[in-house]
């Protein structure tokens, strides 16, 4: 029998404590061991919940308690998620965690101390919900040189998304909704910004190159400036808006970039709607493949960590090779990386539309009925160069651009 | 340095050695070691190819090389595969395989033997080529009670149905076409007959379940019984015909089947076309999940092997539980299943439809213009109940049934 301690008990730890209890007879047939658990840790007490009588307050607790085999951290953010991992890992325990911000902040050194205490640190949980990618990448994928990752990694911002192109909602408008239904949080910018795709591509990134990856050289756009106007010419295209975090690796050069981008029916990722997620993985051998499903929600990351914590049991006395060196990975500039570029443009068509097309080269025009602007889709050029364009195009007197979203159509 | 040999040097075979020379580096960083090809077994020469010199034509010699720590067999069928994969595995050797055949009749008897023996038995490359739904069925949702699988497994029989379905093809039309495309082989049965998704369904099921599956007690429908004017219905209702393996699994009932369903737009396979293969699984925690990809073809098969010749090289000295125990799961007979049919009618909907709605109970009723016959689709119902109504209906001398094909709608 293996111990298990469960620090913080918020949505995903109750979850774990859930599925623990309710699945046991198949958590003990798959890890070959039953899996007790045996504390909780939280500042809260839950007298009511079936956990009442293993709730405890003081971390020292778990991690003094040689018993306890395997620890989950379900507490999010870095502090005291950070010291009490590293000290559970130093302590020769294995860890599982959804914390998508610990193991992108941590994440090379967390692996580093599991590795020298011959014990675990898996996060299968941290990306994708109940979507096993992280395992996928390392391990179904080992053999692979991976080329490609372009994710739709928040459920919260593919809601609004999805809420302002079928219902023609604002960006505030289906931000609200989503807040009243609890997929937003009151202060959603983690999610808008982009910040937590960035930490989650940055993950995926890691794992698929065996190298770490600092999170702070992506490129990040959230989705606070897509606008309704912007789906009206979504709709008039065939296409749709999602917020992607992506990589690209191409010999030893990798980009990366976290930002709404533009595509079309033939997308794999183009029928991922509301909370789903969905990953498409590109492979020098394998061609394109595609996960989908729960990005988030509490049973579905639930489930991730407790696959984790059977993968711990089962591999009680040794280290499973996952996860990545501590050598870094160079992101190219943003500056560098090649798109295609959706553009709003001011004024009539009639008047812009010359000035516009010489400024990007060859471009499709689209109009909306009713609006004095009409729409740019220009060839693929480096971020760079279309900086260089926009600016002559500005230099020369042409109209104003008013919107530029990335595009791969 | 791990020794590897390959059995069998046609499509996958030759695939996996060239991953192993073309991702040399990135294989060498995941396995923690080199995998260097030994020996490639085969009855024919390969004077002009890359591993000539590595050709041998007598089993005894890899069996007998104590250097060889790994045996890919890619050969295909039950013999010489079986014995030569069993003789491996009891002379201590790693094996991966992309033999369903092999995996589904053979596999609870190589999965013991591989646990005597402390070595691995992992055929990730059997069931859906590229995509990782072995190791994610039995690892990454291993928390979960798997309650549905349902998969389109067979490339070929996707391939045909998606070009009857676009282009109006008959079933014939499509298989020729197939053929000239080496997409179907000149005995194409295994595939449109069904057998070789049954194989697939009976692997998928075991995983889920940790238990045994005999392929045999799966009824099994192929796609020669699918028509061009199936699929002139199927466009007036918006619904697509795929060809299903699928079980499912509540508490201690378990049932099977591998037979076209009809299936609508809002399906998440209902966008998998061509020859690409779509799993979907559902979990008693997660929700449902979706994997997507290369179902076959040489190289995105021979990753998966590969990706299983890293995992026992990770695991070089020990066994990884995975697989299934030699516990036999019942599989309810497919009386009991059941499900929506869709029906075909001979004759004018005004002479026809007040027998054939009152047979079934309620049904939808279609019509495709210019067709002395009408469609129907039923409420859901077992299949012993089915056949009793379809009995009741020409006992009483109602209209006869033409098509019968179940629906998930």
């Amino acid at each position: 029998m293996m111990k298990a301690a469960i620090m913080g008990y918020g949505t995903i730890g109750s979850g774990v404590a859930e599925i623990l209890e309710k699945n046991r007879d198949v958590i003990a047939q798959k890890a070959g061991q039953e899996i007790a658990l045996k504390y909780v840790l939280d500042l809260r007490e839950f007298p009511e919940s079936p956990v009442a009588d293993k709730i405890i307050h003081d971390f020292k607790v778990i991690e003094a308690d040689r018993e306890v085999g395997i620890v989950v951290e379900t507490m999010g953010g870095l502090n005291p998620a950070y010291p009490f991992v590293k000290a559970c890992l130093e302590a020769g325990k294995h860890v599982a965690t959804s914390n998508k911000a610990l193991v992108a902040a941590h994440g090379t050194e967390l692996l580093r101390i599991a590795r020298e205490k011959g014990v675990n640190f898996f996060f299968e949980a941290s990306v994708g919900g109940g979507i096993p990618i992280v395992r996928s990448l390392y391990r179904s994928l080992a053999g692979e040189r991976i080329e490609e990752i372009a994710g739709i990694l928040n459920g919260t911002t593919n809601y609004i998304l999805t809420k302002m192109e079928k219902e023609g909602e604002t960006f505030g408008e289906a931000l609200r909704e989503a807040q009243d239904l609890g997929y937003a949080e009151r202060n959603p910018e983690a999610d808008v910004e982009g910040w937590d795709t960035c930490r989650k591509i940055a993950i995926l990134t890691a794992m698929a190159t065996g190298k770490e990856v600092n999170f702070e050289d992506i490129h990040t756009e959230g989705i606070t400036q897509i606008t309704d106007t912007d789906f009206k010419y979504a709709q008039v295209m065939g296409t749709s808006i999602k917020l992607f975090g992506a990589s690209r690796m191409e010999g030893d050069r990798t980009s990366a970039f976290v930002a709404p981008v533009m595509i079309g029916k033939d997308h794999p990722l183009y029928s991922v709607r509301d909370v789903y997620n969905g990953i498409l993985v590109k492979g020098n051998m394998l061609g394109t493949s595609m996960f989908y499903g729960s990005g988030a929600g509490k049973l579905p990351t639930a489930s991730a960590v407790v696959a984790d914590m059977i993968e711990a049991a089962q591999n009680e006395a040794c280290h499973v090779p996952m996860g990545w060196s501590e050598e870094r990975l160079p992101i190219e500039p943003i500056e560098k990386a090649r798109f295609r570029y959706f553009l709003r443009v001011s004024g009539l068509r009639k008047d812009g539309e010359a000035l516009a097309v010489k400024a990007f080269g060859t471009a499709d025009v689209y109009e909306v009925a009713g609006l004095e602007e009409f729409g740019l889709l220009t060839g693929e050029m480096t971020e760079e160069e279309f900086r260089q364009r926009a600016e002559a195009l500005k230099r020369e007197g042409g109209p104003a651009l008013l919107q530029k979203i990335r595009a791969e159509l």
